[in-house]
Formats: C-alpha cells, sequence, structure tokens
C-alpha cells in the first residue's frame, strides 16, 4: 500500500535527486533502483536498513518495514512510503509491475547474485538492466553539507585522541588504548567507529591491519592509532604514532621518511593529476631510502559515506583528481620483527590544489608523551 | 606465485573442512569458491578482508593480499597462499585457471552481480555455477569451540551492563550510556560492538531501531539497551530495560507482558518445532493483551559468527528447530508518545529443549535501578 508524499525534500536533497534525475535522463534510465544503504541515504536521508529505494522522473518510492516506519517519517516525509510485509525483493518486484514499469535499472555493486536472480523472475514482465555508477560518481564530489559534516567527524576524532594521549600510562593494554578513544569519540557524538579501531604497540605495528590485544605500553613504546569516527553518517579516517618517553632510533628514522613521503603527496594534489603519480611521489621518496619493499599498499582512498570508497589513491589507478573529492594520503612502512610506521591525513581537493581537513600535529618530537 | 603449504588444520578445522568437501561431494562440486569473509574464516581461520578462499577436494588456496601477509602465517599456515598484486577477481580467474579447473561453484550471496559478470568472462573457460548454502547451513549448528567463545561473548557483554548501570546518572545522556557500555566491552577484550548499541530513553524507545541521542537520563525513565559484544569473531545480543527510580504504570504492565511472552516461547523451543510457532507463542501472548499491532518485527534471529544469521526467528519460516542451533528471542511493544519494551535473550537448542546462555535478571523489581 502506497501513502501519498507529504512534503517537499529539503534543498540539498533536491538538488541531489535532480542531479541524479540528469544522469538517469542520459543514460536513458527511467526507473532506478538503489539498494546500496548509503547511496539511498545520500538520495533521501533515510537511514533504514534492508531497505531500497526506487527512482523515477517523478517519485521516489522507499520500500522499507514496519521497524523503520517511524525514521522514515522523520527523515524523508516527502517520499512515498512502501511498508512490506513480506521479504524485500519480492516486495520491490510487487511496487515495480504495479508502477508499470518496463525497464529497471538496478546497481550491480548492490545487489547479490541470489537476489538478482530472484528479482529477475518475480518481477518478469519487467526487464533489468545494469545503471553505470551513477550515484557513486556523484559521491566522489562532496557538497558544502557533506564537507561540513567530515570536518566534524575529523574534530571529534581528533578531540578524542587528544583525550587518549593525555591518558596513556605504562602498562596500559592495546585494547584499552582503543576502548578509550572509542569512547572519547562516542562521548562527542560519534555513532560508531568507522572501523574498528588499530592500536599497535611495538612489533605489532608490523601488521598493517592489527588488532588490538594484550600487549602493553611500556617506556620506550612506539604505538600505531588507525581510527576514525562515524558521524552524521560521514566518516573520518587517521593515523597517528605515539612515542612513550623516547623514540627508538631506527623508527625515528623511519618515521621521517614516512613524513617526508606523505608530505610530498600532499603537495602534489590538485584538480588533474593522476591518482597513481600521487601514489608514486609517496612510493619513489620511500623506495629511494631503502624501504620500497615495505610499503605494501595504496597510498589512500577515498572517503565519505563509507571510510574506504572510490577513487582509489593508488599506482593501479589513471583516474585524475577532481575539485570536491576528499582522499586519506596515508604511506606506511612495516617491518616485520621491528615494528612500522603509518601517517595519514584526509585531504580536500580544491580548485587550485588541496587542503588538508585533518589538523593533528605530526612533527616527530611532537610524537613523543 | 603458489607458496606450498606448511602444516595439518588443527582438529576443529580439519572437522569442518571435512565436512564440507563431504556436502561437495554430495552436491557434485569440485571446486568451491567461498567469498563471504565469515565463511571463510569458519572453514579457515583466517580473518583478512577483500580476500577469497578456494576449496579443492584436496586443497585450501587463499587468496589474499599483501596487507594479510603476516596474519594468514599465523591464522591457517597450512593452506596454501596467493598474494595478489592486482584486483580480487582476475587474481580468482587466474588462480581458476592455472589449477586446471573446469566448473567453479561460488556463493551467490557472496558475490554481487558485477563481480560475477567480471568473474564470469575473465575466468573462461571456467564455468560458474550457483553453489547451494554449504557453508550458511553448517555455521546454523554451532560445534563445541563455537558454544565456548558465544558464552564468553555473552558474558562480556553482560558484565559490560552490569557496570554500566552501576554508573548510570541523572543527567547522562544516551549517547553516553552507549559509549559507556562499548568502553566496558572493549576493555574485556571485545573486538567491537555486535552492532552499534542502542539505548533508548523515553518515547526513543517506540523506534525499535532507535540511535542514541541527547536525550537524558532523568528520575522515572525507562531506558532500552540493546547491545552485544563481537569476541573472538563471535556475537552476543542482549536487550534489557532500566527504570531509574520508580516504573511508569503502563510501561511496567507492558515489560510484564513482553517477559511473559518471551517465556513462554523460550519454553516451547526444542528440536522439531518449527519457527513461525515458536514465534506465534510469544506474539498470540501480545495480541490477547491488545497489543498485537504494536509488535512489529520477528520473535528473533540466528547468531554466532553474524549478529543476524539463518535460521529467522519468525512468523514467515516453516523451518525447523535443530539441536544446535543459537537464536535470540526478543519479542518487544512499541507505543508511539509512550515509549517501547524489549526484552532479548541469547538460546540455545539442546537435544531435548534449550538452555538460556545469558544469565542477566530480567524481573521487573530487578530492573529499577
Amino acid at each position: 500500500m502506497a501513502r501519498r508524499k507529504q512534503s517537499r525534500p529539503p534543498a540539498v536533497i533536491a538538488d541531489r535527486l535532480k542531479a541524479l534525475r540528469s544522469r538517469m535522463k542520459a543514460a536513458k534510465i527511467g526507473a532506478h533502483l538503489v539498494t546500496r544503504p548509503m547511496d539511498y541515504f545520500y538520495l533521501t536521508g533515510f537511514t533504514g536498513e534492508d531497505s531500497a529505494v526506487l527512482f523515477t522522473a517523478r517519485e521516489v518510492h522507499v520500500i522499507t518495514d514496519g521497524r523503520f516506519d517511524v525514521s522514515m517519517s522523520k527523515e524523508c516525509p516527502w517520499a512515498i512510503k512502501r511498508l512490506r510485509k513480506g521479504l524485500l525483493i519480492p516486495e520491490i518486484a510487487a511496487v515495480t509491475k504495479e508502477l508499470g514499469i518496463r525497464s529497471l535499472a538496478i546497481q550491480t555493486d548492490g545487489m547479490n547474485v541470489q537476489e538478482h536472480k530472484e528479482l529477475t523472475k518475480l518481477a518478469r514482465p519487467v526487464k533489468l538492466r545494469s545503471a553505470p555508477p551513477m550515484v557513486g560518481a556523484m559521491r566522489t564530489l562532496k557538497d558544502r553539507t557533506e564537507l561540513a559534516a567530515m570536518n566534524k567527524a575529523i574534530r571529534v576524532a581528533e578531540d578524542a585522541f587528544r583525550a587518549t594521549c593525555a591518558s596513556i600510562r605504562v602498562g596500559q593494554t592495546e585494547l584499552e588504548l582503543a576502548a578509550r578513544i572509542e569512547f572519547e569519540m562516542k562521548q562527542r557524538g560519534s555513532s560508531a567507529p568507522s572501523f574498528p579501531t588499530i592500536v599497535a604497540e611495538g612489533l605489532n605495528a608490523a601488521l598493517p591491519h592489527a588488532h588490538p590485544g594484550r600487549r602493553k605500553v611500556r617506556k620506550g613504546s612506539a604505538i600505531l592509532f588507525d581510527w576514525g569516527a562515524r558521524l552524521g553518517m560521514y566518516c573520518s579516517d587517521l593515523t597517528r604514532m605515539v612515542f612513550v618517553d623516547s623514540i627508538p632510533r631506527r623508527l625515528g628514522e623511519v618515521y621521517e621518511i614516512v613524513l617526508e613521503a606523505q608530505e610530498r603527496a600532499i603537495r602534489a594534489i590538485k584538480p588533474g593529476v593522476r591518482m597513481c603519480d600521487v601514489d608514486k611521489i609517496a612510493r619513489d621518496h620511500i623506495a629511494a631510502a631503502g624501504y620500497g619493499g615495505q610499503f605494501n599498499h595504496g597510498l589512500g582512498h577515498g572517503l565519505g559515506l563509507d571510510v574506504h570508497e572510490p577513487p582509489s589513491l593508488s599506482w593501479r589507478s589513471k583516474e585524475k583528481l577532481v575539485e570536491g573529492m576528499v582522499v586519506t594520503v596515508e604511506p606506511g612502512v612495516y617491518i616485520a620483527g621491528l615494528g612500522g610506521v603509518r601517517i595519514e591525513d584526509d585531504v580536500l581537493v580544491t580548485a587550485k590544489g588541496r587542503r588538508v581537513l585533518s589538523r593533528l600535529g605530526k612533527s616527530l618530537d611532537g610524537a613523543v608523551i
């Protein structure tokens, strides 16, 4: 049963809907089914899970269930509400048929093979086709509302880090430090960490994706923090090193190499530069210092509603930077049996260059507590 | 480049591999590609992301990248390591061809339409086929190792709840309470909350999936906590109400109705009983009390490596309970403008009945702090 829409969408949503419909028109798409939750949030403000949103030239149908009835009325009262009683795919099929849609463009990266098979069968005679990545492409360029949200998510992550650093004591475990920084973020309004916080002491930092455990802070510890806050749906993502009391000699040298690589890469960021060329600047510096084999991941990634989203700031991508993109820049060097260093900031591509959105200091001396 | 395996898998993994291969044989599957991370963790112990694991009658190939090199060597040194330099799908195609596989059974719920299209093209002449849900089916029945892990995840969630309750003060916000309980879980070894913690005060509890915000604890508050810990990869999932100082009359009545519904449903749990029949017992009790329209979700769901996994303890499922399943039982009543009540425990189906794994009290009087 469809209930009629009650109002108009707010301006920022109206702009995005207009942009989507213009892309739909260009791709000759009359009806687009959006099933990736962050994509339909971007287009409608709706935060429900297990849902889907159908966009036509004039209407927006939110297909959800009773759990999200009230939140939908708050988040997008202007959209048409479809409260399913049964499962999602059959309801999508029913709505599609009811609207007389003949061809439905789906998100090929937002529907698994099983759902696709089922929908193809149930929606007959509606034909499914693959939509080009329209919403994903829109999302790579952040508007003012998004940048405001991202700045808040970054500030909260930074404040939480400062509070955590002030509380670090010899004998604490990685897990306790991770618990503390996540607590500090949530206290400040974060709905969740952007990803499970990495706190890696000593040798553990040699794993780029270390899990915090029972290793303890000691005098002379080098501790890698990689953390971020999700706030108002947007993510921040930062990495800093903390040295307790003193700096292990070789890690200090590696730190300066990684920092120089990061700063060179950041300075190279501006519209029109290829992703792989930015990656190369950091990678060449690290390789020249003799650690080429120890930097075993891409330089960075897009950041927004997802903590990893396009573009990929990597040696594999010939894509060019565009004004409005926000990317992480996070070179690292990992040495088994010794430890690791990574430094990460969140960077906005501006009309003429870049603006580093994160503000935490990163001098080697400043990293000692 | 393939590196040879170094040792044998531990017994629990060997058992699961044997069970998988017996299912593969029955389904005439020679090579099975597992792409759902919790599924390949279950079968190998490997925790890496953006990876895939290929199972043949004799071999296990883990296709991953440099970030997870070291963790793979720790978690499954007995498997064959394939460190990709490029993207995942082309590497899967390359391995498949190299092994001379002719037909590759994929997980239709673990691969999106785009990946499927790409793999179909790149793997040629290898043919892709749909595997029946073998690993998902195995995972519904928990073995001793899993139950030990789940019990730990439940204990940590319970201890964190008790510590949080002891610290609740008038004036605290929902967000502060959510931050506290997540902190207490992580301090005790939880890698992450099983899902973003719900702390919903007063009217906010009328939303089954409320987000904690700036609402404050006051005298007379009814507060709903829905939380869980992920620990050793396994999830717990609990819901309790807390009444501050006194119990609002109508919510107290609703509490007793929901509690009785939950206890009746739990008592009905034993092997051979249909999911829908257990759901009906709780639903009928709530409906008879006049709140049928206010219980707008299923009774519960399977719990394990995922916080929501099969089976679905819902009116839609004719499937029967089997010894070894672990399900949540969580009826709720939500009244707009008043608030809501939900009570949730984690329940193991035993040979002759059930064992409630969670141990927090749930008498109405005991819920007052």
